[in-house]
């Protein structure tokens, strides 16, 4: 039972020396392990709980922090689920998802993307999560290294200290609109890279990638990666996209498919983040397998009423006028956010192509207020674990009844000197215009901002 | 981010050295981790294609393998859910579970054991299965000792050789009537110990403590282990119990609360394993809080439409009656299916008190039919991944269409040696009868037997 430990891992090249603390526990207090300590998380789900701190004490927050459309779940989705609870489909079932179902992911991804997919690549979860904590797990030893976008979904990076692989942040820039351009991603490559994350429609800065531009990227990721390397393709937000722009998925192009893990789901495409219904179709089955055996471990399966609802959602005629509904109205909406943005000198807003969030730069309102100079006064131990864009963000929320969330939210490492917000648009358009209001309003309020900052208030969110 | 990997893991004990492989991936082929090779797995899982194999070449097999209630969801329980998806309950939630769900479970386990539990305890999973793991991640360290049942729920084992940590097999022997005795609890107990996991009523003995067992292995555990040891109780059986039993809960015992993990769900209580709703109670606030912070890694959350049906579940005067109903069946069939097994001379089968497993000793058909001399003969490849138990279970399955699961599945550790098969009584009474006669014509059929094992057929499960 007991084995040798794997070899000590490589050290970090030096590009991804870590100058910044990824908030993790006290250091093992002799209950915990040390590992439980060395696992991230996603601090947006924490601030549930400040916004209704908040709340409590006054009038009521505008929730532009909530990463989940405010649609409704389309009805025949809904009928589909009861009627299969009416069925009596609510026992155990295969863990790698129902074969209605993976026949269905099969079919609608094959179709869109002119690929023949065997459904037995495909491996159902509960959300879209475990993909991501499975393809560390499965993929990437101590040592190796991981490429992630960053800004980038927090989840990416939150294992990569649980597992020791080296971080290596693809630091997106706004000038570039946000891309991963080949001046970033060619030095990244090398053969120590094993898993490759790229996520487009991306959360959080909205940017869509163009098949050029994607050609591009895979050309570098076959010609410098070894034959394991992987790329994890998160496209949970791949119906939603702005100005006519179709959607590629990376794992379309030549010699890509067998190297991509394409993973996605209901939460997104159909209003339905409380399903928790996720895929991932892998390279092959034996990749499949691989995932399965892990599914087995830790869910057995995921409720068969909910996988039935998924194959209504994939299949029915009656989806495509629903999310196109849906598209329509983010749209609008980031029109009107970007557009009531880049009304304040203090704001500069890149518009998105997809998505339902803006990224708006927040660099001259937080150096009117003097959230630079105030978050480098901070003491260390909690200057290390806050930015001043989150200074700003709990200025918004506490004195402006906004809520964010801030850049080092999305991947820590690469958000040093990054001065940005992210906005859900996932709201109503009346509750838009008064969030872009009072943001208006929170960066000239210079008084107020160094009030906040002194009244003792917590400026972390972890 | 790079960090010293732990001190090498201290050597098992003697007791605990491996004489069986676990199943494992073979070595990493380039692609795969090394890790992902150490998680073991539930068989049973993987024993639903054959089955379907079998069934494929002719006439049906009779499923005595599987571990779910054939009663149906209450009708009760499927209109909360139903009413949950039509009021739009169906977006992201809490991760740690709706807070009404949360206190239904600490107020209805609170009033069944005379404790007085803060919600803020109990965190919800999809299953019970993210506990076990979570608990293994949490709690144990490389080279800490895990003390759990053989025979026992497979998951206790299968996360050991992953985390490293070192196997402390709980024996259990059919004359003590599958109990965990002083004399076997004793000696396992010391300041190495991390974790230890109980599972009454015992999947898949269908073993019950008594509240002087209880006692007795609680003291055992406070008196031998360290502060921050704890247990791990799986009552996931715990509404079915037989002639009266009452269930108790070892951490209603004095001492105790603090320092068990109770965790329960509603597959078995409910007839609802396709719901995957599952809880924990953690012995702290804090312990739940780091349960919280890796569910956010791994799911975000359950689907809450799931969660309120769980509370009308919890909460409905309806539940009482359509779990006695179903109880009372179980225990018709047990009887059934204990009294059928003793009549045949190759059988001797212990009278189970709760859940809805018989655990026949087979060893006299397995003498009977030359299993021993013909599972020696294999090649240690086979061998070692397989027992004669099991080759009796396969031929069972292939020429008797009754499909049970073999002892080795349930722990490999503390196997060898003891005969059983696990047979779920979750099937009609007609056709446990017919599989009881079928069983009793296998365990007489040595020409056949001798003939399966010759004829090429796979004589492992993995």
């Amino acid at each position: 039972m007991i084995q040798v430990l794997p070899s000590a891992p490589r050290l970090a090249p030096e590009r991804a020396e870590p100058k910044l603390k990824i908030p993790v526990f006290p250091a093992r207090s002799g209950l915990f392990t040390e590992r439980v300590g060395r696992m991230g998380t996603e601090e947006a789900f924490n601030l549930g709980a400040r916004v209704s701190e908040v709340e409590s004490l006054g009038e009521r927050v505008i929730r532009c922090n909530i990463g989940q459309p405010d649609y409704p779940l389309p009805g025949h989705i809904a009928d589909a689920l009861k009627r299969a609870v009416d069925r009596g489909l609510t026992t155990y079932c295969a863990p790698e998802g129902i074969p209605e179902l993976r026949r269905a992911v099969a079919e609608s991804l094959g179709e869109r993307h002119g690929l023949d997919i065997d459904p037995d690549r495909v491996v159902v979860f509960p959300g879209h999560r475990p993909a991501i904590g499975f393809a560390h797990l499965a993929y990437v030893e101590a040592g190796d290294e991981v490429v992630y976008p960053s800004p980038g979904y927090p989840l990416y990076e939150s294992f990569i200290p649980f597992y020791r692989s080296v971080p290596v942040p693809a630091v997106l820039r706004e000038e570039d609109g946000f891309g991963l351009t080949r001046a970033v991603f060619e030095p990244l490559l090398n053969e120590r890279t094993a898993l490759v994350f790229l996520n487009y429609p991306s959360n959080p800065t909205g940017s869509v990638a163009t098949r050029a531009q994607l050609e591009e990227l895979a050309g570098l990721f076959l010609e410098r990666t070894g034959p394991h390397a992987r790329v994890f393709s998160d496209e949970a937000y791949e119906a939603i996209n702005f100005d006519g722009h179709e959607h590629v998925s990376i794992a379309s192009l030549p010699g890509m498919e067998s190297r991509t893990i394409l993973s996605s789901g209901c939460s997104k495409t159909f209003a339905w983040t409380g399903g928790r219904v996720g895929w991932a179709v892998y390279p092959t089955v034996r990749e499949a397998q691989v995932a399965r055996r892990l599914s087995i471990n830790h869910f057995a399966s995921i409720p068969p009423y909910n996988q039935w609802a998924a194959v209504e959602a994939l299949t029915s005629p009656l989806s495509a006028p629903a999310i196109q509904e849906m598209v329509k109205g983010f749209q609008r909406r980031r029109d009107l956010v970007v557009g009531g943005l880049n009304a304040v000198p203090e704001f500069r807003c890149h518009t998105p192509r997809g998505a339902f969030y803006a990224f708006p730069n927040v660099s001259g309102a937080l150096e009117r207020l003097g959230a630079l100079r105030a978050h480098a006064r901070l003491p260390e131990e909690v200057r290390t674990h806050t930015s001043p864009a989150t200074l700003f963000q709990l200025f918004l929320l506490h004195a402006y009844r906004v809520a964010t969330v801030d850049r080092r939210s999305f991947s820590v490492h690469g958000s040093e000197g990054q001065h940005y917000l992210r906005i859900s648009t996932a709201t109503s358009e009346a509750d838009l215009e008064e969030a872009v209001r009072r943001m208006a309003a929170a960066a000239g309020d210079e008084a107020g901002f160094q009030r906040f900052v002194a009244s003792g208030a917590k400026l972390t969110l972890s």
